[in-house]
């Protein structure tokens, strides 16, 4: 596919030495130009084509050093009719945990000399599959998806088709495809169980959506950890839901104002706990808490945040190798990679219960 | 263009009653078979086309309503060739700054019925006019950049082809184009003023690369404010480079530990403010502090930070909007409009010297 809105080419048709879109920069006519041979000869030199003699490749090459030319990558990409590119489809872009994830997935693109484009799902299904199909009619290789979407069969053709696809962080829905996950049943396991060590026997969990994968796992292994330490668990200690502050803030108020009040929390992802420790420093009554997620500064705060760290990068970067050696046709059945959770101990989930 | 891996396209090849690759979700021929009208008929009244009498319309949407029928969005826009979407250009992907500057901006886009794509440049010149070339053979219908490059003749063609571009944090280079920035002269003055009202007379500055457009000119309202305040600045007060933060640190230790050590820094941006509150943490000898940019957390941290605060969000949805105007036809002169920064009192930047 050659676009006509393609620079490259409006270029060559007007690059006469009287009107040079690109002001200064030299041009493979100025080379052949100086070196006294055609156009073809510096193209072949440049790109490493045979049937040019080691005197006239030698002439070009100094032509090339004398005038500063540096091939133009754009137009040679133009030519070849794209670059390779693969998609990175997020569901939340404000959320710092993808940071460092998306950063991973761009720097293993780039050692495969691979161009990244991103978008976000915004957790919507809908918004999702139109993204995901979207980059594919713009003709990416390949794609890793971070899904909202719980039903992936709209992939399937695509799939088919060779575009290749590798989920993380969440498992894809309906479909057998590769997905990197970290270990969330059992991070929330050991960090309940690391409550309960310190003494406290009513613990709350308040996590994201329950129909999210990662959230449900959190829920199974606070759950699970309970049981195993023989403590029920009251209706009022969990609440699924949105990440949004004023939802978050309602839950806690709920779990500690009540007829069985929590001593202890477990705060489903970095969202929550950013809005907890924010509540928690507006009471002025700090109280046990471990967060599942790293985040910036936590170990900054007074008291620090305990933390069950996910490894985001490692989620991004081993996503993106998985993706590399389906591209270059791996054909085994697809996998699924489980990377561990660490509880990192800062205080906060050190407290005794009040 | 209709690409031949669109699964629309492969979707009505195959779309039998016998195999359904989309499970049970009714097609538009379903919905025709139950209202007994043909296909054509349906697909006019989806898509809101004449030629149909009110009482065949009546049955259509009984029929749509009766077998919660959902207008399949991407068929339709694959029809089209493509949908609508705009691109943004980071120049990197782990900087929270961006965070709310990005979802603002796919705000915009949404409600624009348009899909935003994202990438990065990672602060490479080369990567910027790569990835932008590349988004423009993709056919975006218009471009929000965060330059890294300072030279943006490149894009000169595809705006003259119709692409419409707007920067935003930082200007274009070379071209005249719409521009969306912070105040960041005023903001870097008010808050060296703010140190000096607090009796403050040896100030550093740490920031970013000087060649990065707001480094050079939060450099300037520094430099500014120091003179106007009548005082020398000692060429060990000031360090620009890259916010790894080996570097920071490494200058921070030189500006506390030199011969005329300063009393008071001011941070260049959120990545170095990060790395300074951690090392006066690790010291435990707290010193005034005013960062530019606000970040997560930073009022409950002890003493709180003093900011700078941009207002990223506005950033993003300034661009977004005045990039649209521009997609509907607006034809003024590039603009650059400058959005104003506010000092957030919060006890670093208030510390008297030591």
């Amino acid at each position: 596919m050659i676009d006509r809105t393609c620079p490259a080419n409006r270029k060559t048709d007007v690059s006469d030495q009287s009107r040079r879109p690109y002001g200064n920069r030299p041009t493979m006519k100025d080379v052949a130009a100086r070196a006294g041979v055609g156009l073809k000869t510096v193209s072949r030199v440049v790109n490493g084509e045979p049937g040019v003699t080691p005197d006239t490749e030698r002439r070009v090459r100094e032509s090339i050093t004398a005038l500063g030319f540096r091939r133009n990558d754009s137009a040679r990409i133009l030519r070849k009719g794209r670059t390779s590119s693969i998609g990175l489809v997020l569901e939340d872009l404000a959320d710092p945990f993808y940071a460092p994830l998306s950063r991973a997935v761009e720097e293993v693109a780039r050692a495969h000399e691979t161009l990244l484009i991103n978008g976000s799902s915004a957790e919507d299904p809908e918004r999702e599959e139109e993204l995901v199909l979207a980059l594919c009619a713009r003709r990416v290789d390949g794609l890793v998806i971070i899904p909202a979407s719980d039903d992936h069969r709209y992939l399937e053709p695509e799939m088919a088709a060779g575009i290749a696809t590798v989920f993380v962080d969440r498992p894809a829905g309906q479909i057998d495809a590769d997905a990197v996950l970290s270990d969330n049943y059992g991070g929330a396991r050991a960090a309940v169980a690391h409550l309960v060590a310190h003494g406290h026997r009513r613990i709350g969990f308040i996590g994201d959506q329950a129909r999210i994968h990662t959230a449900a796992e959190r829920l199974r292994g606070y759950r699970d950890a309970m049981a195993e330490a023989g403590l029920a668990v009251h209706p009022s200690w969990t609440a699924m839901g949105s990440t949004d502050p004023g939802r978050v803030g309602a839950a806690l108020g709920a779990m500690r104002g009540g007829p069985e009040p929590v001593t202890a929390l477990f705060a489903g992802n970095n969202r929550v706990t950013v809005t907890v420790v924010r509540r928690a420093a507006a009471d002025g009554r700090p109280f046990a808490l471990i967060g599942f997620d790293d985040f910036e500064l936590a170990d900054l705060l007074s008291p620090g945040i305990t933390v069950i760290a996910q490894d985001p990068a490692a989620l991004g970067r081993t996503a993106a190798q998985t993706l590399f050696r389906r591209l270059a046709g791996q054909h085994e059945v697809p996998k699924r990679v489980e990377l561990t959770t660490r509880l990192i101990p800062r205080g906060s989930g050190e407290l005794p219960p009040e």
